[in-house]
């Protein structure tokens, strides 16, 4: 079980509700629907009490010879399922088993707090519910909606507004923002400073005013020490749901559709466009000015220099049709053993 | 025009101002100089009461179409343009455009005031007119000259000296470092710390003591997330005017030259020599103990592991002259496309 | 000598226990033990009361020229020092220059002091002599050890546990973590933090609860903007004496071993284990789920799509061994340039 110091399991749990919650069909139609469940585990530790999922059949083993009690699992795969456990069959174990771990343990709700030694201008609108940490900074005509967490030492600049059930990391700092609902922007994540705009010169280089701003809209997450810099004019946008990891750059005036993947440590210059459901791997750059295609992705550490049509998978630096990359890799490799 | 929760637009200017401003000549020498104008607009959006810009040939459509009441030009391209628009004509249209920009929506002042609830050693000297924001830290024999704005949240430590008219952006924490004028240092920027120097054993490493300083000199700007170590004995050095992007590393020893560009998650490794003038493209490496010649440019990802000549275009990992590179780019592909 | 606004020289230090510190041993046996020096510097810059060390043989010149009144020398090398310097003879001259140092520059003890305007949970236990400073917040149910100091803005979530003489630094985040003794965290590093874990789905991703934990083993260093995630079930683990440059990303349940390097802008990704000894130098990629052997090396900005055997070193993207990768490279120049 989780570390009782850090998490919080919001107790037993009958297999008629994870059933209801989840979609998942229980193989066994004459099974005890008020069976209790006390945690979700992975295969090999899971006991009795605790339920698992299989969501790759390289892990058949470990469900071979698991002790769980309940197991979210794919069709095809319940042949390779020990007799005692329960099975709950289902299209996305993974999701499934996702949905499961969220009704254990629950994400907590703010408390309705403003911690004494904030700092909140009285121009500010605060919702009902929220939850304003130590040492935050709320500035003026800044409006934050309901059941919202700011945490400690975050920066809220004047007159950023920000949606319903948001969450705001420690020291993050966020200005020139329209921040919409359910959003998890994690710590020290930055948010709405001027993007990188000089009009370069021989000698000196000449700041250009970023007069846009940042929009992000409902169910995205942000992850710690990300950077994302405001319009130059246009706005930068962020599309709902897309998930953004750790340590991201994204450039003024990108605009990101939706439900996309942009893992740790991906920079993406100023002005380019992801489309919806894109997945950039770790480490991977995308240069100024480009299309990358609804659907498509690029591989870690690769660089596309151009467009990338959608759907298309992409690899390597200059990027290229990730078949092709692959080629490449074996052909250098018999040149470089001759 | 910028939204006005985020943005103050200064009110109109005249055409005589803006020519002053930026040296452009008006074409039409019987134009009405007291004209005045409210705001600057990209081509697509500018009104008859705005000012716009033309800068790359491949917008030439967007000026054909455009209401835009007067535009910076390059004499080779006043062909384009339609007929009622005012044109100033100027070598360095961008640089026009945004200088004019700056005067539409010029930067804040800070207020001459240091807010209650930051933290300031009685040792430490504030000049005239800076903005000390909330929960701002400002260490022992610190010396702010005037002019300055400290961000809330921002971390001075003891003995730091800065300059006037520089800002530190929110919960950014500066030591060990003699910071000059007219710099802008965004948030979450991390300044002085222990470069990453150990005597490295077969088991534990021990620690070298990093005795020396981070010196930043005048219009410097520095982005987001970016950090930059002390030197280990002689000191770090960013020269004159050079612009470093968000999430750059800058190791211990490192000196940049004056008005050099370093775009987005660059990192430059331990007692490298930048020189003037050099273009570091996103996500670039730069080994240790390397001289990059002035003027130097490195393709977004290529990775420097010997020294660069000055005025060379490099691109690749390892980085070679960016022509030949460009070449084996498309000799690999055309083995693989056989 | 050091800048003494920044750096506080101990005083002048006897020979005999600079022999006695670092067990090199003096050449000449007639020398004066009691002899004092008053600092360490370069053998270009060291003076005869100062110390210097010889550790590559590139600057066997500045040797000969060297002022400094004493040297630390691998044996090989005696013959390159000038006539009048006294030789300290080591099989580590770094390492003892490293231990000098330190000696001549001790690391500054926490004051017993907590700073009124820092915001302590009542439930924290925080041992003997420890420095909490000015808009530090420490959580409900922290315990803090003996001799540690935790920065400005610092905020040490509910519940963590930090051992002894461990330095948090300004700014930084922790929660969900188990921190050891002797550790180096610097300013700005975001620890404990939710891994990016989501069951992705064709529209919405949903987020998988992360219940693990980050445990940091003693005498680990961490640098400025790095960010560790907690596990997802198992443990983030870095192991005793591994040193974090600034800007890394390590993601959920990564774990590493004794004694390794990770150089700035490294990320490794998910679940991989990172072994023993290990160097990763800068902007290196590691991909999930990978085992990088004891004592393995990977040049810059290669990226391990595979495992890495023990003790091997690799180069490239993806990262083969380092001599293929050279050979490659070689072949790679000689087919452009034809």
């Amino acid at each position: 079980m989780a570390d009782s110091r850090f998490f919080y399991n919001s107790g037993s749990i009958t297999l008629e509700r994870i059933i209801s919650l989840t979609g998942a069909e229980l193989l066994d139609k004459n099974a005890d629907k008020n069976l209790k469940f006390n945690d979700v585990a992975p295969l090999d530790k899971a006991q009795p009490d605790e339920i698992s999922f299989l969501d790759n059949i390289k892990y058949a083993d470990s469900l071979k010879y698991s002790k769980a009690g309940a197991c979210f699992i794919h069709q095809k795969n319940i042949k390779h399922a020990p007799e005692n456990m329960l099975l709950l069959v289902t299209e996305q174990p993974y999701q499934a088993y996702a949905l499961t771990a969220q009704a254990f343990y629950p994400t907590k709700l703010p408390k309705n707090l403003i911690y004494n030694n904030s700092s909140i201008a009285s121009s500010a609108k605060i919702g009902a519910n929220c939850q304003i940490d130590t040492f935050a900074v709320i500035g003026e005509n800044v409006e934050i909606g309901e059941n919202c967490h700011i945490g400690s030492g975050a920066s809220i600049a004047d007159g950023v507004i920000i949606g319903n059930n948001t969450r705001i990391g420690a020291n993050s700092t966020i200005s020139h923002s329209i921040i919409g609902n359910n959003i998890i922007i994690h710590r020290g994540v930055h948010i709405g400073q001027d993007g990188f705009g000089f009009a370069l010169g021989k000698g000196a280089h000449i700041k250009v005013p970023q007069l846009g701003r940042v929009i992000i809209e409902d169910f995205v997450e942000i992850g710690s020490g990300s950077c994302i810099d405001r319009g130059a004019g246009p706005d930068t946008i962020i599309g709902t749901g897309s998930k953004i990891d750790n340590l991201v750059q994204i450039g003024h005036n990108v605009v990101i559709g939706k439900h996309s993947i942009i893992v740790s440590q991906v920079g993406i210059a100023g002005s380019s466009q992801i489309g919806n459901g894109v997945v950039l791997a770790g480490q991977v750059g995308v240069a100024g000015h480009l299309k990358i295609g609804n659907g498509a992705k690029l591989a870690a550490q690769s660089g596309a220099m151009s467009d990338v049509p959608e759907g298309a998978a992409y690899g390597g630096s200059p990027a290229i049709p990730i078949k092709e990359w692959h080629r490449q890799t074996l052909l250098k490799r018999k040149e470089s053993k001759k």
